[in-house]
């Protein structure tokens, strides 16, 4: 209870945490991102101190279905920025059980070109419970290592359905990879997973079928073409909002989406992948679309501790079983769930 | 305004609406559902009177990847169902562009097969936003179907991802369609679907490699066995929870998960299972997992309003505008969204 070895761990306040995050200091961004990923009580402290020093990094999410190849992509394209002299960090989402909890990947082996390297920071999460999606504090997360002054952060996720919703919604520059021979065209399709990227990635590039899968994609992209862009609806503050009518009409400020090849195991490609992704952050500062983004990530922010927040008091108010009673009142029809909600909101 | 034909159509009141639901008029069963998709101010007023007459019919979850015809396996579970003189209700879950809100699919065409039979009742919903996953109105559109006396329900959602483990929590059984040579073995380790099934369909049992899909998922359910189970663990009321350890052994009372082969195309192994369903409903209600699973459903409807509630009144507080400048303030760095959102709460 408070021996000196308890002493020496407890030494570091949240203010001496902040700072050196801010400083650069890996072991306690580390430690910072651990506060943050477990909820603890004190990292609403600590992110609100260090949010207002984020902003500059280009946060970069890369998405596609499972065997595209996109940890090796990931992996080499921190190479492609390390060698342009950028500091780098990759946030590596592992899906986890919903039932159990555990990542089902476990630790990263996949990254090992990287280890050693001090302009580059890695970190491997768990979803915990939402399969294929971010975690929820996948955004905390990206603010630290923002205001750690890493200038990309690559958000890697696994999984193909809400994940690149979430990743849309979180990244200023989405990636979607996809590889030859997967049955992917029609995957893509059907979810419409096409309208979230900015880039369009065929890895595996050495593969039969890739001209297929490329002319496929190019097709898909003639079809959306002028269709929907990432904007941000007044009036309609909290969600992802459809496109103005008239954004229909392509105008010379619009990017263009294309479809780039690369083979991530060789690195054939990737430079170029760099460069496209290096314009892209050019464009969404040129063009105000940055400032959209930005505005519909803190929107969601918002939203999420707003909610999670209302969630705490309201479960704060019951004493404990009452819920489980109402729960049982409404299983067995003596109510229905509607009038049992209006029943705790009036006592509230 | 409250002209002749606009008075016809107004002169069914909501307690008309409910008596014909609950007395089968397809006609009022349909503008029912209309109402709680378009999540009209009355629609709660219904659900809370249909909401006591529910409990009775089997929720019957269909998930899994594009191209494992699900669609086609549907009709034929459906007409399975008829021929042992059930009624069904299917509800099509079609995605939707995140951004245009538009349905991808379109008009079903599919299930012509049905057409005609007073016994089955047909609804596509669009998921709105949530990408491959369920409809926010899902869970109240079965409540209504299930209050009309349908007795099988048929979920079928498309893509994979988040929606599996949310028609876990909604269904009763949960069935997860593979087909051979989509690579969707991998996929199904990599997401971890196997733990929300049920049963395992492996559909397009006539394409080669049949034989390869079936072992690979036994394999992986060899590995499983004895693993989570869907338990509503007490005192954390509002989430799908991790099972107790002493679960991890097999009783007489567990259900075990098999691998079905069918091709819905012509039928065949449609049949066995139908039975196999059947029998599902038959443990669920043995063993007491009906009760807990429904309890979990329970919950999870109680938060999904108390969270639409509690928004709605903390949106309701402020005045047009407050909320986008605030969202401005910490896009500036001004604030931080933690800040931001505790100078909301106080003010409430």
């Amino acid at each position: 209870m408070g021996g000196p070895t308890q002493m020496r761990r407890r030494a570091v306040s949240q203010a001496a945490l902040a700072a050196g995050v801010l400083a650069g200091d890996r072991l306690l961004l580390a430690r910072a991102i651990t506060q943050v990923e477990n909820e603890q009580s004190d990292a609403h402290t600590l992110l609100a101190q260090l949010y207002t020093h984020s902003g500059r990094g280009h946060i970069i999410g890369i998405t596609g279905a499972p065997g595209t190849g996109k940890s090796t992509l990931v992996t080499a394209l921190a190479q492609t920025f390390r060698s342009r002299g950028e500091t780098v960090a990759i946030v590596a989402i592992d899906p986890t059980s919903p039932f159990t909890g555990g990542a089902i990947l476990g630790d990263r082996v996949r990254m090992r070109g990287l280890s050693g390297d001090a302009g580059v920071f890695i970190r491997s999460m768990a979803t915990r419970g939402s399969l294929g999606g971010l975690s929820k504090t996948t955004g905390d997360v990206v603010t630290l290592l923002d205001a750690a002054g890493y200038q990309r952060i690559l958000v890697e996720t696994v999984g193909v359905g809400q994940a690149e919703v979430e990743i849309a919604s979180t990244a200023h520059t989405t990636l979607v990879v996809e590889a030859p021979g997967l049955g992917d065209e029609v995957q893509a399709i059907k979810a419409g997973i096409l309208e979230i990227a900015d880039i369009l990635v065929v890895n595996k590039a050495d593969r039969p079928g890739v001209d297929k899968t490329v002319k496929a994609l190019e097709m898909m992209l003639e079809w959306e073409h002028g269709g929907s862009r990432l904007v941000r609806h007044h009036g309609q503050l909290m969600r992802v909002e459809s496109p103005p009518a008239q954004a229909a009409a392509q105008t010379a400020d619009d990017w263009r989406v294309t479809v780039l090849k690369t083979i991530a195991a060789d690195g054939t490609g990737v430079a170029a992948l760099g460069e496209r992704i290096v314009a892209h952050r050019a464009w969404l500062e040129a063009s105000g679309e940055l400032a959209v983004r930005e505005q519909l990530r803190v929107a969601r922010t918002l939203e999420n501790i707003l909610h999670a927040e209302l969630n705490r008091r309201l479960l704060a108010r019951f004493p404990a079983g009452s819920l489980d009673r109402l729960v049982e009142a409404v299983h067995t029809r003596r109510t229905d769930p509607y009038s049992a909600a209006q029943s705790l909101l009036a006592a509230w």
